[in-house]
């Protein structure tokens, strides 16, 4: 492990976007105190650390907070050079940011819809998700990973899918049906989940889909669009 | 200038996220063929480069095309070295992102709402979008720039607001009132548009408000996102 006592991170255990920059920070060996928050009486120091979103996942590194977790993971990336997560060549690195800007702002969006939405509105979400599978899909043909062989940064932005989809799912009562439409995608799920760094550094299931149904029941967007 | 024919950029002369791109690429000093897209019929070569999103702009480098307008802005300095719009130090970099996603998410949102909606729902984006105003205004303390003493990639990522947000209070009949409340963010305006790379490359100001008086009509958002 690299020395970083210096590294905190502030975040929330049902957080798709926190689970995504530990992820970051479990890859690159880099260690950090977490600190759990109650976003229903949230920290001073957490509202001093990011006074506009007021939210997780922060990065704390040297007492300058990091906000958003993609750009946490490009600072991360840049600051601990070692295992890099995004590719060298600059085209490379063009793809890798448009998928997670597609997967963090439309696929997020539809997944939000059908999970909150209900009839009419629910049934379009479902179907722009699956369209939005379908690329992702597409993507995948022959490959193991979204970076290739290894998890990368596209891999880590698009990660939450794998698992909060799932949930969104059992939680919402609804189906996307990925494992029979979009069999590279469904593969890659198991694949990504399987990898030790993915496995050991997931919220429970059980108590996830418990946390997403009584968050659904409130019946408001504000928690879960942490990011 | 950068002898580049191989760049080739397909927009919409009323679009930001367009001229984003180009203010980059001109401050590159950085050639290239613009393609002007009817998006009410849009080019195979359009629907070819960017099949996903089948947005402007696409930028389109030795036959390799780079979307979504921030993606293309780290590509463009990635790739041409000289003018850095992004700063070196990776915290400062992590700011600079920040702030682009925020005006390019949650900015964008307000405005949006402000544009389309009416009633209560457009007073209520119109005070949300003050609050935002608000941060930008105090993050400008004491600059000239978002990025310091010349234009950057905040101030491109923001840049939009300068101009299209007056259009747009002009075009739908509403008043964010940043004249008066954000003295910061509306000297800025001024002095963003008075940089001959900005000035010399916006569309006719009143020919962009009848399109968006027309947009507004027409009631649709779909075309107002692209990105």
């Amino acid at each position: 492990m690299v020395a970083s006592a210096a590294v905190r991170l502030f975040g929330m255990w049902a957080s798709p976007a926190v689970r995504r920059v530990e992820w970051a920070l479990k890859l690159k060996g880099i260690e950090y105190e977490y600190i759990e928050e109650d976003l229903s009486n949230k920290s001073s120091s957490l509202l001093e650390f990011n006074p506009i979103n007021k939210q997780v996942p922060v990065l704390v590194h040297n007492c300058n907070p990091i906000v958003e977790s993609l750009v946490i993971l490009e600072y991360i990336d840049e600051t601990w050079k070692e295992n890099p997560i995004l590719p060298v060549d600059p085209l490379e690195r063009a793809k890798a940011r448009f998928w997670a800007t597609f997967v963090d702002v439309k696929c997020r969006e539809e997944s939000r819809k059908a999970f909150f939405m209900e009839g009419e509105e629910k049934e379009k979400a479902i179907e722009n998700l699956q369209v939005q599978l379908k690329a992702l899909d597409e993507e995948l043909e022959g490959k193991k990973f979204f970076s290739g062989d290894h998890i990368g940064y596209t891999d880590l932005a698009v990660g939450w899918m794998a698992f909060w989809l799932g949930v969104a799912e059992e939680a919402a009562g609804f189906k996307a049906n990925y494992d029979v439409k979009f069999p590279n995608f469904s593969r890659w799920m198991k694949d990504f989940l399987a990898e030790p760094v993915i496995k050991d550094n997931l919220p429970p299931r059980e108590k996830t889909v418990e946390f997403f149904r009584a968050f659904k029941q409130l019946g408001s967007c504000t928690k879960v669009n942490q990011k």
